[in-house]
């Protein structure tokens, strides 16, 4: 008896007979090869997924390739993901092929095709969710994929890394107290995004331990992007009472908190201390160089790499412990922040 | 008469006679594949190089991929590029393949091997020189490769796509000239980067034209990151007759002007005029928004991913006239400039 009837699995002479095609077609349609029939092709995909075939782990040499699939790549996060996916790729000698989604929020059907057909190591996605008729196609080729979801939203399915977004939260909240600023507003991303919410939560928390009220005229929901930033810090500073210091949610909302202050001919960090989060390489070349959240994006897409290349070991090709990550997250003094000047005082401007 | 002789070329069965193998050896080797002892393999390279043998152009169906390669992954240009030659890639349904090469500034030996296997339709090279070893092994597999050159200092021998450095230079400046400034100082990158050059040039034009004297003490050489921007500014402020205006090089050298002009107290545009070059996404985040060259390095990577299409058409593959390209530049003003105060007076700090 073979394994593959012991765990009820079906075979490719199965699929061959019941499609009434050669056994040699149902390889092509695995392999992505070109030169079959749309119907065919169609029939034999349709019998492959129902039938949850599962291609046994590769005896072929190691792939040389990693997929990285982005949803778009004007994010200020993209390049951080590629470096850390390529540095792991280079050090074994592999390489990175890169894949924008676009509008769609998921790779599409031609790109599943050429997929196959480069039989990579392993997929990495950014920030894209998978159709199941994908994931499906994915496992039947022994073909592996993890989720970078720094929105802290992860697939229940799905290997994921992600960050520690209630930790940073508290972590910026913090500083701003041991500081000694006691009204201090948040402008946290939008309010559907998870990694949104567990920021506010951190602050809220922080906020608490330390025996401060939360002012609900301080919170502020943006964009992520600069014009988030600066909209929100205009609404908290035109406030009669308004904040000494501001957690900015993001980077890009902490340069446009910068402009809104220099607008307002606020001074930073004497007027106003502002905390980004990311970590981005534009925090240290802002002026003052911003005090943030680190977000370990190159350590995140490294440990994504990294849990393809164990995925693809065929000892381990059955083990889905350890497939949900949260990577640690760390505050970064710069200059942005400072005491306020005085306790309770309200910003000149 | 066979087209390869009257042309002097050798073939593949030369290839093998002279080496001593089947023609089947020559042909794994030329398709990268691993099969081949490692002395065999030498053997047949150097025959194919010492004879400049060169593949027909492909007659297997257009290749999926396009190959990029970076010296770093670092450099904040290294988004836009990719964002380019994906855009071209995408638009054909074709996938990019990352390569960063790392300390040296040629991609290695192990990169050529997977090159050859993957059979891309061809390779971008950024920042990139090519030993001459592997520009052989290239050709010889009528794999296409086109160099972006930022730098401006192409190879004469490997098609090139660069930008209009010393416009961009007389650009910047005329508009200084234009809002009235008469002591400007400028800040250009290395002595060693002829794009360096180019821009310090067009400054100088610009004055000449103007009739402005160049005093060569508001001459600066950075290194085109924000701390050699900042060096060079407080360089520029120190002086007793200090510059109302700033032409800084690089984006990134501008945050660091930007920057040095915070720590002596002198608000921008007020006090002093900032001008950067790139246009990076931050230049418009930065506080205030930078008055920049905007170099167009997204059109530059698909105008050279284009190339690559074009060279690869069997009709087109011998042509090498339109091989080099320059594309323009153009000043965006945002808020980092202003008149002077006075003409000629001194800013306050």
């Amino acid at each position: 008896m073979r394994d593959d009837e012991t765990e009820g699995r079906i075979t490719l002479a199965d699929v061959a007979s019941k499609a009434g095609v050669s056994l040699s077609t149902v390889s092509k349609v695995l392999n992505g090869r070109p030169d079959v029939a749309a119907p065919t092709r169609s029939k034999v995909e349709r019998l492959l997924e129902a039938n949850g075939y599962q291609r046994p782990a590769p005896t072929q040499p190691e792939s040389r390739l990693i997929e990285i699939v982005f949803h778009e790549l004007e994010s200020v996060w993209a390049m951080e993901l590629i470096r850390g996916v390529e540095n792991v790729a280079k050090s074994r000698n592999m390489s990175v092929v890169l894949t924008e989604s676009g509008t769609r929020h998921a790779p599409g059907p031609e790109w599943i095709e050429g997929v196959l057909r480069r039989r990579p190591l392993g997929v990495v996605l950014v920030f894209s969710s998978l159709p199941d008729d994908i994931k499906r196609k994915l496992r039947s080729r022994a073909i592996n994929f993890v989720i970078i979801d720094p929105a802290g939203d992860p697939e229940p399915d799905v290997p994921s890394v992600g960050s520690a977004n209630w930790a940073g939260g508290v972590a910026a909240t913090r500083h701003l107290i041991d500081l000694g600023h006691r009204r201090i507003g948040i402008i946290t991303g939008p309010d559907d995004m998870l990694c949104s919410l567990a920021r506010l939560d951190g602050f809220r928390s922080a906020m608490g331990m330390a025996g401060l009220a939360v002012d609900n005229d301080l919170i502020r929901y943006g964009d992520f992007h600069v014009q988030g930033g600066h909209d929100g810090a205009l609404a908290l500073l035109e406030q009669p009472d308004p904040p000494t210091a501001i957690f900015a949610g993001s980077d890009l909302q902490a340069l446009g908190v910068l402009e809104a202050a220099r607008v307002k001919g606020l001074q930073v960090p004497r007027d106003l201390s502002v905390v980004g989060y990311d970590d981005l390489p534009l925090a240290q070349w802002a002026s003052p160089s911003l005090t943030t959240v680190n977000q370990p994006l190159v350590e995140m897409a490294e440990e994504a790499a990294r849990m393809l290349l164990r995925l693809s070991q065929p000892e381990e090709a059955g083990d889905k412990s350890n497939t949900r990550m949260e990577l640690g997250v760390r505050l970064v003094v710069r200059k942005s922040t400072a005491s306020p000047r005085e306790p309770g005082a309200t910003p000149a401007g």
